[in-house]
């Protein structure tokens, strides 16, 4: 099973993209989709789901998976990430990528086991989890394979209880 | 020039299509786009998105005129309404569209002719102004109606300007 993770924001996109086999993650390839301020929220916006377009062609996943996200900063930071997100929700929709959301305590939960972790931590365990070198970086392409690995562990679950 | 105008939302988008002779708008069409809350948010965003293509190529607009939106609301609405406004840009960004924002203030300045209108004052000017004999019905289709001719009477003086 391939799983794609997404963090999605307009500044920066976090992806990661892994195949699951048994119990084991492999890392695929992960990045982050960028756009600078100097460009309009349009070609922004476009950039971004063109790129997306690329990479589910590309890897065609078998899920998609992001986070849900919860604000406590300003009301025009959950706009422009809705646009985001939005749009990256939309690229893997039009794709037919069963889209899965996870709240940051259930993707925290999944990856350290329990969910009030810190974000070091989480990194962390990303790190051992997917046999990497060093912390994947920025923050944003961590928290896009967190995710994706969230994903792998609640199906890996969701497939035993089905048994 | 055919200008079209949207309110974006996830539950329902207005839009409006006018034709600009001179000083005169002419309605070509207006409605909203609904998506039901048993819906997901992927299928509710291609759905959106794929309405608004269908709206793009048959009309084929010189200009896509949006309300910039402020909050004072819950930053959940403003995430989700962000959602529904991304993948409204994205649709008139794929298609090439020039796209303007617009604020209330503006809106409503350009069209009742001060910042302070109530709804109800603008509404009634969208009807004198377009010749309808009706107010349009949801407050949706209005408020996307507004920002099409506010987008209008804008670009009347900044080519003014030009002279």
């Amino acid at each position: 099973m391939i799983i794609m993770g997404v963090d999605p924001g307009i500044a920066i996109l976090g992806y990661g993209l892994l195949k699951m086999d048994g119990n084991k993650f492999n890392i695929i390839t992960s990045g982050a989709i960028t756009t600078e301020s100097t460009m309009s929220m349009p070609e922004r916006l476009s950039y971004i789901y063109e790129e997306l377009n690329v990479l589910l062609s590309k890897y065609n996943p078998d899920a998609y998976a992001i986070e849900e996200l919860f604000f406590n900063k300003n009301i025009k930071t959950a706009l422009t990430v809705g646009h985001a997100r939005g749009v990256a929700i939309l690229a893997a929709s039009n794709h037919n990528v069963p889209i899965f959301e996870y709240t940051p305590l259930q993707v925290k939960q999944a990856i350290v086991g329990y969910g009030r972790a810190e974000k070091k931590q989480m990194q962390l365990m990303v790190k051992v989890l997917l046999r990497l070198d060093e912390i994947p970086k920025p923050d944003d392409v961590a928290d896009a394979l967190a995710v994706a690995i969230c994903h792998g562990n609640s199906s890996k679950y969701s497939n035993l209880f089905k048994l």
